[in-house]
């Protein structure tokens, strides 16, 4: 990528790394095991804030008091996340639960209620243990920490099945000063009953308007966490939540500024490397599945493409199997409802053309078998039809995925 | 159903029960083992004749020119049908192979080349073996046959990883004149490497007008065939294929004959019970689901409802694991695109009420799961948001699915 050289990632660093920002998590009884289930990020100023929400119509509470938060100021103070229990389809109780939750972490920090988030991810249709909340709110102030061991502490507060944390940090310099952005996520699929949700929260330093950055949140997020897919299915509680405290005191940030474009490739770099990590770390996932569509008539139809061949469970299977089964390629393609040109069509798994022109070549099946063995396989599919292009990010369909959601709840 | 006393079903019969229809099918040598893979059903006078094909861009040969077949007059005398080649994704060559089918079944059975139809399902993307094929056609007049064993034979001639054959046959009463419709389908998922494909074979005696039926048969196909999902891959090859010879000597059908609802019931009726059979023979199925959304704004609207969920990999894998997990169906109806009343929606498993108006019911975890344990599975969604209904089916997501679909082309 060339936009690469526009910033340098910082291996090790997370949410704490851009300045003001604090983290912490701890456990406070909603997990079974003695894992982290409560965090919060906090910053020292009235973050600049913007967020986009699952599209799901069944919106579980914390994002109606989220939503509430930003409405009135996009400024921030801090977000408060649970795991364990997604407090959706939980009626009015749930709703109460979500502002208690918001107004006690308010409390213990000395900041407005409307400068808190609140996020939830766990199982749907229960109510939240309150007092078990409560009680790890009011111990949470000590728990913050600015380092590595602050944003450890969270991002294993916001995990639920996933294996491993997710998160990066990226650096540049706007205006001579050190940008910082860094991110935290959370998501592998759904487990015991109902765990589907995807979170993520950025923080930065970058002073910003707050309309630039909801704007750039919602164009990076179409190129990014929506273009992956573990099972297809659209959480109740997705949330992803950026806040920008602007001490790194840069000239305030939006399209006018000569480094509008860098930062956007930062931010995209963030939110892509936690959307390939979340990918990878699906549930039951052996490999990450990349989709690269070209040539189609439009960047959204190249999208749609994409998404569906990513989603295929055919695909996912075929991939799990190491099969090199272009034939469900060219059929996920087909499929999609977008203008295809049915006699155009390359197709590569990896380097190896397996299709061109929409007919098969002859390719070297162990080499191909070896290939789709790897710990990521990149589909590359040309249309030779169009100017536009998009990636998607998925992975394979296991044994392990059945047997994760067929788990009785009990 | 109060339509089903309109008609009976004719129990062990199929597409050879109608007047003027025989069957027949053999091994030419396509498929590994040595079941049956050419199959024909042959009509004694020219029936009028319908089809509804894939839409899938990417449309096999046999597709093209089964089309051209109809083009020239809407009757047919004959359809030949392979298995163990889908003759899809294999260019000029391909066409003409098609083209050969038709000409040489035109040839042995004496008819007109534009009055037979060709089908085909099995592999994409290698050629067929015309030797084999030429001489199977050959040898299928010998084949053919006006009872059971004609439509036995003709039957297992299209089945690729299915495990049972799919037919059925109705009789009912118009002007006088008994006529019977029956079906003969293969559909189960893909393996081997892509064998996606839904065939459905269709005849009836009754006389009825081509333009009628086309129309009867695209409404018919909408909430049957197109409502079943194994795992959402659309395949290049689906057709659905009706055949009606007028030998049952009642008046001409249309949408002014006083029997025409009957009829329609009737078609209907066994269109449904294909479908649902190919739903419940989905690749490593152990059951079928049958999901029924009502008070949805529109028909459409809770097609497309009841097909998310039907498609839901959690929901599937719930289902396999009888775990009554009605979190991952409202995320599914939420999912959905289309407009709910997120206070108003009621679900059942079976007659066990798990949600009401939105909010959970405390059931009989027993209870559910003894009845998830079963052979069906019938899920109830009642949005209570309009008049709009529709029911859809599929099948459970097993270990044996990803199995079947991991597996080695090789």
């Amino acid at each position: 990528m060339g936009v690469a050289s526009l910033f340098r990632v910082i291996e090790g660093a997370s949410v704490t790394a851009p300045k003001g920002f604090r983290a912490g998590g701890l456990h406070c009884g909603l997990k079974k095991t003695s894992r982290n289930d409560l965090g919060a990020i906090v910053c020292e100023v009235p973050a600049v804030a913007a967020a986009v929400y699952t599209t799901n119509v069944f919106q579980a509470a914390p994002l109606k008091v989220t939503r509430e938060s930003l409405a009135k100021g996009n400024t921030l103070r801090a977000v408060i996340v649970n795991s364990g229990n997604a407090n959706a389809c939980t009626g009015k109780q749930g709703e109460e639960d979500a502002y208690t939750m918001r107004a006690e972490a308010a409390h213990v920090l000395g900041v407005q209620v409307d400068e808190v988030a609140v996020a939830s991810t766990g199982v749907i249709g229960e109510l939240l243990k309150m007092d078990k909340v409560t009680a790890g709110i009011a111990a949470l102030p000590a728990s913050l920490a600015a380092g590595g061991s602050g944003s450890e502490q969270f991002s294993q507060a916001i995990l639920t099945t996933d294996l491993v944390k997710k998160e990066v940090c990226v650096s540049l310099m706007i205006d001579d000063q050190e940008v910082k952005i860094a991110g935290s996520a959370k998501g592998s699929g759904m487990i015991h009953p109902n765990m589907a949700t995807m979170l993520g929260f950025v923080t930065t330093d970058a002073k910003i308007h707050p309309d630039a950055l909801q704007s750039l949140l919602r164009e990076t997020t179409d190129v990014t966490f929506n273009m992956i897919t573990v099972d297809g299915d659209t959480s109740t509680n997705d949330m992803l939540l950026v806040m920008a405290s602007g001490l790194a005191e840069n000239r305030e940030l939006g399209p006018q500024h000569p480094d509008w474009e860098s930062f956007a490739a930062a931010l995209r770099h963030v939110c892509e490397i936690l959307a390939q990590a979340i990918a990878r770390d699906g549930e039951g996932a052996t490999r990450l599945v990349e989709v690269e569509v070209t040539g189609a008539i439009s960047d959204l139809s190249a999208r749609t493409i994409a998404k569906t061949i990513v989603g295929s469970s055919l695909v996912k299977s075929a991939v799990f199997g190491a099969d090199a089964n272009w034939g469900r390629i060219i059929a996920a393609v087909g499929r999609a409802g977008e203008p295809v040109n049915p006699e155009t069509v390359d197709i590569k798994l990896g380097t190896i053309p397996v299709l061109m022109g929409s007919r098969p070549i002859a390719f070297d099946e162990e080499e191909a078998l070896a290939y789709l063995k790897g710990d990521t396989v990149v589909i590359s599919v040309d249309l030779q039809n169009g100017k536009g292009s998009a990636t998607a990010w998925g992975c394979d369909l296991t044994y392990d995925y059945v047997r994760i959601n067929a788990a009785y709840r009990t």
